[in-house]
């Protein structure tokens, strides 16, 4: 889930000596009116990987910010006094008064994480202790508590290299996080996006901070800080929005403009592989356990991808009564007049069938949030929702595959061109798809935001170049293919 | 928890003849313009025990209502459609339009219900049904949709002689939910209970209605559509805030009425006692055990009910080291820079220690509701707050025991004058408590709230009539004694 923040962000250390008095003049100038207006108080988590440099990006913070109006309260194992008390205790003893600024190190998510990556408890209880943290978090902001927490992330090699750094330096440092070690990466890593997923809300927010590079680091906790406490201070209050996590804020890089756009496939090998695949898949589709389980296939892309033809070639080898292809458009009044993911439960399959969809529920948070059809809030939220609603369908035994079929700018240009002067697929462009044109880089955001938000492991996002539409049409296959033989 | 609802509540016949037309044009008030203006659709969910007339209530509903713009959707097992998809996809499929209302008879709730009661599921696997289910309202909430949940219950006897009756009849009738059947009644209620606790919510709130009196049932149900979907019309959107399970919405005799003042205590037998129960205590918290939990007693009542008195022979046989008494009163500037349970956690006590609260956290939604120091949000959400902050005390240990000390009107009168009359108690009447008198009725609502929305399995209220101070003293004894005794 975390895939734009694995991508390397750099900022080179002239960027960030400009822009550091930037950052700093930002921060004052959101912490001061609120020390002033004594309106709420603010908390600032700091989460995540051990070696990404929480210390040093905390400290830079404090140098930036008032540091009379900020306090750093760092929780380890807990002191005699904490033991006699309830786990929630000494967070709640150091609660700073409205106006100021604390700093928690070593969160109330310390417990759980220690206990799910250590398997101390199961889904189900790591589950409760998430939403009684929901709760606790929910009545912190309902009290006038502005809540910002952070998880550090960074790559295994990356980290294990600061971990070796730190070693051998041999400085006196505080006893790392056992959880937190480079052995647990990998388990930190998911639970921490479980975490992620279901504790960030609209009131409390987690941001994701790539911590490869120090300055990077520090400036996006920098920047982000100042424009949560600033946003908050004009708004006046909270509202309550499911709020997915957000990265950083900084200009970034996504996993869909991370696609490698020059894969391809020759025609003969193209139609080898591509009879080799709809057999396995009309096959897959015979068997007996076929009547166990049902597929949703979602196409996503950019206009002129190629989903029509990439979903063509997915149906050929099937029996037309086991699937229908959904074209989604604009809603019927019906829909309108329902939820928005009505018009989506409406065409769920039965067991045994096939749904596929051109275009899906994802459109809310595309066109519908860059054109502004839906509100802020609505979009925010249908992260959360569409996660819970694939997830409906998966825990039934469904499989969802989603593909995101990608082009690049130039490539669309040719088929937008190619399509207005050829006759019989000149219904295929309108005035509208031009529009969109202009606004490609806020659909790339969208789509990136996208995919790091709904790519769950039980209906992960499978990101397909379709610079060359042959390469595209395999991919599809094979992924359908291999996902449908894990079940049948 | 469902104290109130289990009183009886009546309506005679002639009363309710004079209010039908009343309900019935309030009704239709409330639902034409919805239908008009589009605005959003209603759900009513009908769940509870069976026997308590939830068909005939229905019934009479659709025959005040505008029928044309109602519809009644009954879940019973799965139809083959419904089985070869998720869930939810039934009600999905049966979502009403805009201004529309439908009536869900076998709600998404019942197979959690049936699962529990019939222990096919943990306690975790619970919790979290329950999470998804808020979610899954929470979604629907924000797309228009406006959900009203009943939960009708009834007397075990009560529903013991209408299901002979039913059986007698012999009319085809629709197969009782088994789970809801008689031999289930108090497990039925209890995991009710903890589902309304648990889902009850701004913006899907749950409200019980007590079904002794056919009458009383359909008028609460009636009234309440009514007024829920008039305040719906005018909001224009649904706030969401915590709200606890609200009772019926018709005048009624709460716990706290209820309660028998006549009970008293001789003072040859009073003195006997007290020595028997102080030793007791003493005993217990002598015990080894003793610093292995924590104890917080709660003692909130009308003004001079004697919450003073009791708590000094509570402490009498104590040693002073291991209690604290902490008198609650207006917050200070630093408590109230804070979230409002943060002046009580910071008096949590250690373990083996007592904290003793004359007033506590319970002033949030007893005098700060009555005089409207907090606001309505405020208030309603905290009851929740207050159990969860109660829960985590008593997860980890601790003992939780909360008095409801009561006296009548007239006694509180013969109190006040008795002190403005006594030189060295004169301190003990102001000129607020002469004021809060005429409140009377006001407090009484909030208290009979409070004992429905806090009393929890992990930290119940004891009713203790204190008419006579002597009989309140020696059950708050004998109740601590009790308590201490399960643990140490």
């Amino acid at each position: 889930m975390f895939e734009s923040a694995r991508l390397p962000q750099k900022m080179d250390k002239k960027t960030f000596k400009k822009l550091e008095p930037e950052l700093r003049e930002a921060l004052l100038e959101a912490q001061l009116p609120v020390v002033e207006k004594k309106d709420f108080s603010t908390l600032i988590l700091v989460d995540g990987l051990d070696g990404a440099g929480k210390g040093e990006a905390v400290a830079r913070l404090y140098g930036w910010m008032d540091a009379r109006h900020l306090v750093c309260n760092a929780y380890g194992e807990k002191l005699d006094e904490a033991k006699l008390r309830p786990p929630l205790w000494r967070y709640w003893r150091d609660l700073p008064a409205k106006g100021e600024t604390a700093i928690v190190f070593g969160s109330w998510y310390q417990g759980i994480l220690r206990d799910k990556i250590y398997n101390k408890i199961d889904d189900d209880a790591f589950e409760k202790a998430l939403m009684r943290i929901r709760r606790f978090e929910e009545m912190l902001s309902n009290e006038g508590v502005l809540i910002l927490k952070f998880w550090f992330v960074l790559p295994k090699d990356v980290q294990e290299e600061r971990l070796k750094k730190i070693q051998k330096k041999n400085a006196a440092r505080h006893v790392l996080a056992d959880w937190a070690a480079l052995k647990h990466h990998k388990q930190a890593s998911q639970v921490g996006e479980k975490i992620i997923l279901e504790t960030s809300k609209g009131f409390a927010p987690w941001f994701v901070i790539p911590s490869q590079d120090p300055e990077y680091r520090d400036a996006a906790l920098a920047q982000t800080v100042a424009r949560a406490m600033k946003l908050r201070l004009e708004d006046g209050e909270v509202r309550e929005v499911a709020a997915p996590p957000v990265i950083g804020g900084l200009q970034r890089e996504t996993a869909v403009d991370a696609i490698d756009l020059s894969a391809s496939l020759d025609k003969a090998p193209y139609e080898k592989k591509r009879e080799k695949y709809q057999k396995i898949l009309s096959d897959l589709s015979d068997r007996k356990d076929m009547s166990k389980t049902g597929v949703i296939l979602v196409f996503q892309g950019n206009d002129a991808a190629g989903k029509g033809g990439a979903i063509r070639r997915v149906i050929r080898p099937l029996d037309p009564r086991i699937y229908k292809v959904h074209p989604i458009s604009a809603p019927t009044d019906e829909e309108k007049a329902r939820p928005y993911l009505w018009r989506f439960w409406r065409r769920v399959p039965r067991k045994g069938h096939f749904a596929i969809f051109d275009r899906s529920w994802y459109e809310r948070v595309l066109v519908e949030r860059v054109e502004g059809f839906a509100s802020h809030g609505d979009w925010l939220r249908a992260y959360n929702e569409i996660n819970e609603f694939e997830q409906e369908l998966t825990d039934f035994g469904f499989i969802v595959c989603k593909f995101w079929l990608a082009i690049s700018e130039e490539e669309q240009l040719r088929r937008f061109k190619a399509r207005e002067e050829t006759a019989y697929k000149q219904h295929k462009i309108t005035d509208e798809d031009w529009r969109n044109r202009l606004k490609w880089d806020q659909y790339a955001i969208a789509a990136g935001d996208m995919i790091d938000r709904t790519s769950t492991h039980y209906a992960p996002w499978t990101l397909v170049s379709s610079e060359n539409k042959r390469h595209a049409r395999i991919e599809v296959l094979k992924t359908i293919c291999d996902r449908l033989e894990e079940v049948v």
